[in-house]
């Protein structure tokens, strides 16, 4: 078996109202930036799993991430590979 | 100016506690993984810059993470360009 970690990007779908976002947005003119538009805030969630293969661990991790770290409803997600180890 | 999609992964400093992380450790098991370690919950912001390079517009998201979207004390920050649009 070999450790693999992943980093698990999940924001709300395109379209959907983000306060969150919002928020950021409009504190950035009060700092000197009134260049930035379009902030999402979502999360991200760094994991290692413990698998046989790559392809093993980032199915589940997919799996973990469609069942327990997103909802699928209003949230899409994304993941990266950060590290492999033998 | 041109635009350019950045996003910046925030999370805990190594070493200090994660309540979310563990959360989320602790449910693994009820869903079938017991093979997940080092859960490790932060934030994802996905902002636009409009700015005249490339290595400007990073400049200043780098400065907006450090100011504004994370807290140095206790957060560390990583920032990945998404797109860059003449």
């Amino acid at each position: 078996m070999s450790r693999f970690t992943f980093e698990v990007l999940v924001s709300l779908k395109p379209g959907l109202s983000d306060p969150q976002g919002k928020a950021v947005e409009s504190s950035l003119p009060a700092l000197g930036w009134t260049n930035v538009s379009r902030v999402r805030v979502g999360r991200h969630v760094a994991l290692t799993v413990e698998a046989s293969s790559e392809a093993e661990a980032r199915a589940q991790v997919e799996e973990m991430a469609r069942r327990l770290l997103s909802n699928p409803v209003i949230e899409e997600f994304r993941i990266l590979e950060t590290e492999g180890r033998g």
